[in-house]
């Protein structure tokens, strides 16, 4: 299966990907996840949002064991984020199949559709409009970098975009959810490859404008400027300064700059800041310390800074049963993650676990994200083993 | 003639300028200069780098006196950096023609193409390319940020880029250049609206690189971390520290971040310094600094930094005893600036001298930018005399 994956929406100056929502490759990935699911005899369908699924036994009998992840990427990822999680569902299945295994209850193999936001800013669209968290109309308003439309661009990647939002009946033939995905850190070891998860960090996206003035770099005396680059390199120290602090994280990782000319002082830039930490509180004190080294800062400037909240997830406790079941029946360790996943969205509608993936550099978001082959296989066991115990129980 | 040039690539949104080399605003404004000329039954002709001329009297018996500009902006420019200096000098050949003026000697009326470099990265490549500072090759390196070659794009708007080189013919022509431009700096007051300039500042863009390691912003831990924007926001900082120390100037007003997304730690940060002093030796040692602190940085973040100088124009002293006797005729203070211009590249090879304009606000490249209209009539009738003192003396 991985062969077939691998050069799909991969750059050939980076080795890095770039499966953004509804382009062209993320078209070649889902029609890789179509052929999967008939090859198999699954039946294939894609819900009103766009997302992708393959069912074993009745999709309308309800009490289901969904697995699966996503197939898009950030700008540059790696090749297991997302596709590890489908690719083991594939394979977990055709596992429980050599075992013999027999199913009880229905069992769904997921693809949800823009799950890292690279194109139109907002991570999990898929999963969030089904389960209600994105309303239609906020749907609607997202525009991508080149001022294409999310409605536009799911038409010309030939979904309907008036179909989409809450998916109640969907949520409802879902009795259990499980993700696998690769660590993003390093907390799995050697001894133990395949973790389960606790909750997610609670998270968000601030944008920071800060406002100067364009001015001739060559001839503005230093007094007479105000410019926010200056304001912005130290929102940035601050911010991680703040973190180290906070025992949280901080980064600022986008940036866009006006007009960007090398010799012209920016009139304004832009800086995106990630912000996650174990509990929500810590978060908003995190956020507000930054702000306010910006504020300060940018007083010293002559740069007016404002801050605008783009997006934030709370705290997603898994569900405490079925995390505790997994964790015992795979002899596994239990670990936080400070990243969102499609399973932290249906958390809130359906009881939902994840399962890691051991990462030996814990690097991620990057072309040298990388899996042991045999961590790989520990996770397609584990899954196998947990499909096994939640679908082919006899009843 | 304001009236008609002023609507020719302004941007709606800023108000800004973005007429750059041979791009469509660029060509209108080149039609424009054309009518002008033709307009006053000058002879109008393109030289083979591109430059526009309008010709009073024999171009080849030389010893002319030239005055001109330049029409192309930066990115959201003003609308009088460059087009002042075209302007007044068709305005003050209107005056002279009214004063009755009798020429002894050729004039031309210039309008050197993109002076700004803000399409291909290097500034003057009309002035240097006619005296032969920039060769042939390496103008048709150049490239602009959509991958179109510099004769290409040449090619596209009419002119033929086989033709480009050094022109010593045109340059034996001149006997005298006299650049108006309107001040970038706050060095002209009331009393003193038109000054003469005394030297061009030295001058230099140079590239630094930032490598570090692309990650999850959510999940690496800190210590794990190799973010190249820490190492660009401390250089930042130390840039304008160094340049204050040094009396210089230094700012960071472009840069590129890859992958540039929001959850992802940056793998590489390119941040384009400009740096002026009043001598060669201070700048130097003024970017060894700035250097030296991002490496310093750099070896804390695990990032490697490297710097690449991208241009470099040493010092220019204006003809002094052009320069001397036209603050005398004008009455007119000395100021020395820190811009570039292509009566700097002319410097080399004809005598040359630069009139400015006061700008009371001192705000350039800057949609923001602005002249008093009588301080531009002042410039007028200043040019009109030494144009007047220099081409029409009875032979």
């Amino acid at each position: 299966m991985w062969a077939e994956l691998l050069p799909v929406g991969r750059s050939a100056s980076s080795g890095g990907y770039r499966r953004h929502a509804w382009n062209s490759a993320d078209a070649e990935c889902r029609a890789w996840f179509e052929e999967q699911a008939r090859a198999r005899g699954l039946h294939y369908e894609t819900d009103r949002n766009g997302n992708q699924w393959a069912w074993l036994g009745d999709p309308a009998a309800g009490n289901a064991v969904v697995t699966g992840s996503h197939l898009d990427s950030v700008p540059d990822g790696g090749a297991y984020d997302g596709p590890l999680g489908v690719i083991s569902s594939f394979a977990a299945l055709d596992e429980l199949r050599a075992r013999g295994a027999e199913f009880t209850r229905p069992l769904a193999i997921a693809n949800f559709g823009d799950e890292e936001g690279a194109r139109f800013g907002v991570a999990c669209v898929g999963s969030r409009l089904a389960a209600g968290v994105l309303d239609r109309d906020a749907a609607y308003r997202l525009r991508d970098a080149d001022g294409v439309w999310l409605p536009d661009a799911m038409l010309k990647a030939g979904h309907d975009p008036a179909q989409i939002g809450p998916d109640p009946e969907l949520l409802g033939r879902i009795g259990a959810f499980v993700e696998l995905h690769i660590e993003q850190g390093r907390w799995l070891t050697n001894e133990h490859p395949v973790g389960v998860a606790s909750v997610i960090w609670p998270h968000g996206r601030w944008r920071f404008d800060f406002h100067g003035e364009a001015n001739h770099a060559g001839t503005t005396r230093l007094d007479d400027r105000r410019d926010p680059m200056l304001t912005y390199a130290t929102t940035v120290l601050a911010a991680r300064k703040k973190a180290r602090l906070a025992g949280a994280l901080a980064t600022f990782g986008k940036v866009a700059v006006e007009p960007n000319g090398t010799n012209a002082i920016a009139s304004l830039v832009r800086g995106w800041l990630d912000s996650r930490a174990a509990d929500e509180e810590t978060l908003r004190q995190l956020v507000d310390a930054i702000e306010q080294s910006a504020a300060e800062r940018g007083e010293r400037d002559g740069v007016r800074v404002t801050l605008t909240r783009e997006s934030f997830t709370p705290v997603v406790d898994f569900d405490g049963p079925l995390r505790d079941h997994l964790a015992d029946l795979l002899k596994a360790p239990v670990l936080p993650t400070g990243a969102g996943h499609d399973a932290g969205i249906l958390a809130s509608a359906v009881p939902t676990a994840m399962l890691f993936v051991r990462n030996p550099t814990g690097v991620s978001h990057s072309p040298a994200e990388h899996a042991e082959q045999a961590d790989c296989h520990a996770g397609v066991a584990a899954l196998a083993d947990v499909l096994e115990d939640l679908a082919c129980q006899p009843s």
